[in-house]
């Protein structure tokens, strides 16, 4: 294949010797040679399988190795390999086609971008031109992508490491984050419509504080991701959609990885009927095959750039072999019925889950959303004391994260949390299989739980 | 190949139906169509043929159609379409290897990144955290990518656009551009390395007006790319060097336009010998077969981040995909020997642009260095008044254009410049096929020059 050999024994040493390694201290970094992939597994050189909770990079939503996909890019990639982002190709005019059919009513036109920070990127320059307004309002539990721009919109300590070296005119607000609201700790009393209406409000006093006049959107994950899978309590998504209409605010939603079927639904705003102005997505859109983002937009802004120039573009953004790989991702989730499935199996992982309530001390609560779950892990369960502080590590939670990955489980935990985001053609008894490990893991820090 | 069926006579009409173009006003794009590529040539729907004198974006140096790079990505789709950027695979083994022995002595490891904007901005970032340090300099006539860093490092217009909502903590200083050198109009008399010097002298005037210790890089294209070509002039790289040395600051060189053959060299910099600290690639990378750009950093860079993490990276970072591309692209040119062959073909383009001079008096200036060159067109040659004004366009800059196209030569045209830059694998009978269109055309500029 390559003139230059290189033995499966070779691809791991080859790879510390030349890789700088992102999110990482490079002296620290454990990689995992893999040199096959599919379904839910892979497998590393040697031969051990790993179960892939986490779809890789939260992306792989169809699952590894699919025929469809791999041949779609191979044609592709012999039909065109490449045009500018500037020409018509087929593999634009089919995956335009195909969105169309499956974002929320009233998107129409697709900006295509590298993937979800860029996408972020597009969205707020669409919006502060549409608007003609500066500031943009996001969530502290929030992550929207690394370049300068996705890092000021991030809430998270992600942003923090960078700043003030990051794009102004961003300002953050709460979650409506129940387990952890700071107003809300031992109120059980407060319903979720009240306790919704409460975040609302917050919302809205921060919009007369900033000045509505200078707010050019809100922009959210419609389910916040890393930080926590947050779903939206009843009647927030559709309050925050009613606050932007009062204001004359764009709302954009960031479908990044909630989007392509992780819910249950094709794009997590459809469970509340919530229609955004822009929608941006990556990841499950070509399920990691090909490097793509989307900004979806309504038909009013795509017209509002009718006679002024857009001022903005990468070299890469269109890519015929990107675009034909999410085409043949979209198709293939259809044909396949994957949205469907990932419903269904997202009431089995729900059931999984509450299992794990009942049986582990050391699991404070559980949420989930179709196949997009998370475990909070906590050291005492009225006080809801973190297994690891915020923004950072825990003995335990190493110890943790090493026994599930030695099992041959692969998945994600964030400071004291456990995601869980399996490609979405996982069967009951594949689910089974990780959670069992899970269980198990689930001892090491039930031993840390104070006795009440 | 799709479900979705779409016929070569659709792909325009569905293109525009769904696409929101970037770099564009909506309503006046008129996208090519293309159906195919090969060599230097592609194709549209109808069968018209263009010859591509912008290697589509800059990036298609290898030429369209290669087969092995298109078969390495199929190969590469089949074996593995997709890892996580924090694991080893066989591509990122094999590529670091290969970048290993063309990049410039002393840059040891890489950070693969989505493109160019990306490179860029993960690059800052490096150097940053490395020196402490705060502020980054880089020139006007820039072009650095369009995310809200890379635009805040950009000089040229594309910047002040989103201003001031771009990352802050760059400084702007003067290019060594001897034609419209504000301090050298009518000097003649000036030689080149007093020039240099000149050049030299100002950015050490403007290091000591910010304070050297604030300043973490320099970063600049090493060969400046659309904003007009400019080659550095004697001594002026290495006196950069020196004075990056002098003050502990890097110096970064941005050779996503000017790298992989483009100037005759691997990179822009073999011409001076000069080593950078930090060197970003893109484009020519893949030759625009997959979307991916990289940072090169010296040892010492890679070493402070042996026990910080960094903070920083993209899902679709380091794509087996993009990454195997990259790998055959490098392993083409070496077997081929396309940087020789450019090297080659651009002492034919020099003459041929030479010819342009003594036939066109609306011809100021060419200049080229391998197969990278400009045009600058000018109403005057004697106050070098350009054919359109800065930023900006001309009814016979947009009628020169237009007739280039209909002749079926695509190239790119930029203020009152036109831009040179073929597949590295053109003949001498190719070149002269497009500047036979480019003579004719230069009839329309010619009639608006003034009369001496």
């Amino acid at each position: 294949m390559y003139m230059v050999y290189m033995s499966d024994e070779e691809i791991l040493s080859a790879s510390l010797e030349t890789n700088f390694w992102t999110w990482s201290a490079q002296g620290k970094v454990n990689p995992i040679p893999v040199k096959r992939a599919d379904g839910v597994y892979f497998w590393d050189v040697h031969g051990k399988r790993y179960l892939d909770f986490n779809s890789m990079v939260m992306c792989v939503n169809i699952g590894h190795g699919n025929q469809r996909v791999i041949e779609a890019i191979a044609n592709q990639a012999r039909e065109l390999a490449f045009a500018g982002p500037g020409m018509a190709t087929r593999p634009r005019a089919v995956l335009g086609k195909l969105l169309r059919e499956i974002v929320p009513e009233g998107l129409t036109h697709f900006l295509y971008t590298l993937g979800g920070a860029d996408a972020n990127e597009n969205a707020i320059k669409l919006a502060r031109a549409f608007t003609g307004r500066s500031k943009i309002l996001t969530r502290y539990r929030s992550y929207h992508g690394a370049t300068h721009g996705a890092l000021a919109l991030t809430g998270d300590p992600r942003r923090v490491a960078w700043e003030p070296y990051v794009m102004p005119g961003v300002v953050h607000f709460l979650d409506p984050y129940r387990y952890r609201s700071t107003f809300h700790l031992n109120r059980p009393e407060v319903s979720e419509e009240q306790f919704s209406q409460d975040y609302l409000n917050h919302l809205e006093e921060i919009i007369q504080y900033e000045g509505p006049h200078t707010i050019a959107a809100v922009l959210l994950e419609t389910v916040t991701g890393t930080n926590g899978v947050i779903i939206p309590p009843k009647g927030y998504l559709e309050g925050v959609r009613a606050i932007c209409d009062r204001y004359g605010i764009l709302l954009i939603c960031d479908e990044v990885m909630s989007g392509f079927g992780r819910t249950g639904r094709w794009f997590a705003v459809d469970h509340w009927g919530v229609k955004p102005d822009l929608m941006t997505m990556a990841k499950g859109l070509t399920s990691g095959y090909a490097p793509l983002g989307a900004v979806a937009m309504r038909q009013e802004i795509y017209e509002f750039f009718m006679d002024r120039e857009y001022v903005g573009g990468l070299t890469f953004n269109g890519h015929p072999i990107s675009l034909a790989a999410a085409a043949a991702v979209i198709e293939v989730m259809k044909d396949e019925h994957i949205v469907e499935h990932a419903a269904e199996m997202g009431v089995v992982m729900k059931e999984m889950l509450e299992e794990l309530v009942e049986r582990h001390p050391s699991v404070g609560e559980v949420r989930s959303i179709g196949l997009f779950g998370v475990i909070e892990l906590v050291k005492d369960r009225k006080t809801r004391e973190p297994m690891a502080p915020f923004n950072g590590f825990s003995a335990e939670m190493n110890a943790l994260r090493k026994y599930i990955l030695e099992q041959g489980v692969f998945l994600y935990t964030h400071w004291h949390t456990i995601l869980l985001l399996p490609p979405l053609i996982i069967t009951p008894e594949q689910l089974r299989e990780g959670f069992e490990v899970i269980d198990r893991a689930l001892e090491i820090t039930d031993r840390m739980v104070k006795t009440v």
